[in-house]
């Protein structure tokens, strides 16, 4: 005997019509596997009129404009909210739980924006809020963290969590080109937006990030607590350089517990090279990973796609599913992850290994002044490359340092940048060797 | 207030002994993190009288020689079976269920040879059975496959998940190594076994790659429905000349849907050439890694450690900690993942891509005479290469062919080692391109 379970749905976009085709493929094979029988019987829409996808089969399915008609409607089991955006998002997530009805959300804004009220609202009213769908659509990370990764004790994650930042720096890798062309074609493949910013400039990774590290380090982090830099002044020649370094270029997010300082971590989403031997440096296009560190398991990594429709459709049906195994009427077992409190270290307290690219004439001398800069600021040289200048006129010095502190890599920079021989502004990034 | 809850463990070897110190170390911290209070109530060993490691701290826990201790207490919520061994591990994991407890086991083999009887005893008596640690050590991809993607419909399955057999190849491939001295290595670190036929032959593989298939493809398989093949007769020299085509050899394990035949499967252990540029290339030495395909989610992969006492350990304690948040009088929501029934395709049937290394006599007409043999039985050549001999004698003739199948490659093997110009018997290995 299959047990019936009726969901009620907040916004038919994209997602909204992927859960509802998903749901009709899958419903007989879910049933087979879990015993539950779901199907939609209401879903919230803002314009009731509006003329939908005729392939979309809504048959027997309730659409209405009224939010009280599915948090009120004592036959539905389980809300699943995808409107996107904070409000009126985050109040519909709200009435539900007060209406003691699970909720199943792919809204990375809301739970970033009102986090605390939401989980709040789910803890005192005893039912469990999902959001597997939020934070790199499909790979369950969330889970994971909540519940495989509950024995242990996280020490660091990193992630390349945003798909459009990865897609344009694989194209300005592996296609050669620069970053307003890459930029391009991600947008006419679908990958970035028209207006790009919330990727490019690290937004949306550093969103995902504050939650991840939220419940890998049970404290409460906000998208401000991240220290967050974007893609957009990256060159295809550091990205050619770093290669020559065995180096890829990654927008790299972390979250570390700072050594030898208690109850401090560290948030960062920054372009980042990593070696290319290591895993991530293989998660290429769109695709999403998540490499983690744990105290006693190791180090493990996630892998798959961020974002798309069904990806997160399905990642939204799994969490459906798992609402819908819980519903009984002892309290779901679940905790305010976001209680705790830890200290965001300052970001120019952050140590690592830098690369640094200086333009400066072909002159005698100048490397030794820029040397006596870096030397100045305490800054010791790992290697170091200067290619000989096919013409007259500045040429490129690529270095690479030993582990220093980002204040001590900036004060050096402003030094140099004001150096007469020093043509462009020096660039640098940050070395992450994963050890 | 924090809920508590009493583990009656079963054994205390190695891993047993890692979740008494870890549990003692997280104690607090799970505390803070679930609400969930644990703590060890009794173990039951062989050898009571056994000397322990000092540093173990047994303190409270009553160590017994008597199952009943365990099984019948009532003040014990979770069965902990960390023995080892198809018996008396089975009896202790069913006695445990039918006494309505939740049981954690670590115990790949007594599943392989009772799971029927062990699924069935959990549905029957309403409590679940978890077995997270059993397969691929920290890697949560039996909570994944049994939660997170429940909700898709899994195509493909194809891991790295046999630690030593991974240890040796990549000991063969970086360090230029022959089979057995990269053996001989791994032994004296620990990561074979005096006896390395289990793994090296491929069953423990085999016996993993039922399991995930059975929760992956809801069906029951076993270990004899794998098509197993070991790593024992690998060469060095083809490993190189696989490096060469752009590929590594792995041993892999690969669960399929097979195409255009309903509700069939192939499953198989074997050592197969992969791109060097596939994520699973990059998973080296003991570690393991499942790449899965859902006809939703897309590609996945999941990557950690396969085995040792603390990745282990960790996973049995996310495990308990799971099995406590459900201690409700509510049945557990569980369904035996055994009871479908697929096909499984003969091995013979299975099409691939090959590769072929023969040895022979640098002779004028030997090329036409094998390539004609492989003409007769429909395989078709994609790539060859003859290396120029550095003395007289025979030479390695090294191709790979277009998709035929394992019936084709066999058949015109042996007619090709039968030819007189052939000096040693040709060395077949499937090239698996994830398409």
């Amino acid at each position: 005997m299959a047990k019936p379970v009726a969901i009620g749905l907040f916004g038919l976009g994209n997602i909204g019509s992927g859960l509802v085709s998903l749901l009709q493929e899958r419903r007989k094979g879910i049933r087979d596997s879990t015993g539950l029988s779901i199907s939609i019987k209401a879903i919230c829409v803002k314009d009731t009129g509006k003329q939908r996808d005729a392939a979309l089969s809504l048959e027997g399915i309730r659409i209405t404009g009224d939010p009280q008609a599915i948090v009120q409607d004592p036959d539905i089991d389980v809300a699943v909210e995808l409107m996107g955006g904070v409000e009126p998002a985050s109040e519909m997530i709200i009435k539900a739980l007060q209406h003691k009805k699970p909720v199943v959300t792919a809204n990375k804004a809301a739970l970033a924006a009102k986090g605390d009220e939401i989980f709040t609202a789910a803890s005192s009213n005893g039912v469990g809020i999902f959001f597997e769908a939020a934070v790199c659509g499909s790979i369950p990370i969330i889970r994971v963290l909540q519940e495989s990764l509950a024995s242990d004790s996280i020490q660091a994650m990193f992630g390349i969590i945003n798909g459009t930042t990865n897609y344009i720096l694989t194209k300005m890798t592996f296609d050669s080109k620069e970053y307003d062309a890459a930029l391009k074609e991600a947008q006419k493949l679908g990958f970035a937006e028209p207006d790009p910013a919330f990727d490019v400039l690290g937004n949306d990774a550093a969103q995902k990030l504050s939650i991840l590290a939220s419940l890998g380090f049970q404290s409460r982090f906000a998208e401000k607590d991240v220290s967050t830099e974007g893609i957009s002044s990256i060159k295809k020649k550091d990205i050619q350089y770093a290669d020559r370094l065995g180096y890829r270029i990654k927008l790299l997010a972390s979250a570390k517990r700072c050594r030898g300082v208690e109850n401090t971590v560290s948030l960062r989403v920054a372009p980042t090279l990593i070696p290319k031997q290591h895993l991530l440096s293989g998660v290429l296009n769109e695709l999403n990973a998540i490499f983690l560190v744990g105290k006693y398991v190791g180090e493990q990594m996630y892998y798959g796609k961020g974002a798309g429709q069904y990806p997160t459709a399905a990642a939204v049906l799994s969490d459906v599913i798992f609402a819908a195994q819980h519903l009984t009427d002892a309290p779901f077992p679940f905790r305010n992850p976001f209680l705790g409190s830890k200290e965001i270290q300052d970001p120019l307290d952050g140590v690592s290994r830098f690369y640094l690219r200086c333009i400066v004439l072909d002159k005698p001398g100048v490397l030794a002044k820029i040397a006596g800069v870096l030397g100045t600021h305490g800054v010791s040289i790992a290697s170091f490359t200067q290619e000989e200048r096919s013409a007259s006129g500045p040429v490129p010095i690529v270095l690479t340092t030993h582990e220093v502190s980002e204040r001590q890599i900036h004060d050096a920079i402003k030094e140099i940048d004001a150096l007469d021989v020093v043509k462009e502004k020096a660039v640098s990034l940050r070395i992450e060797d994963f050890s």
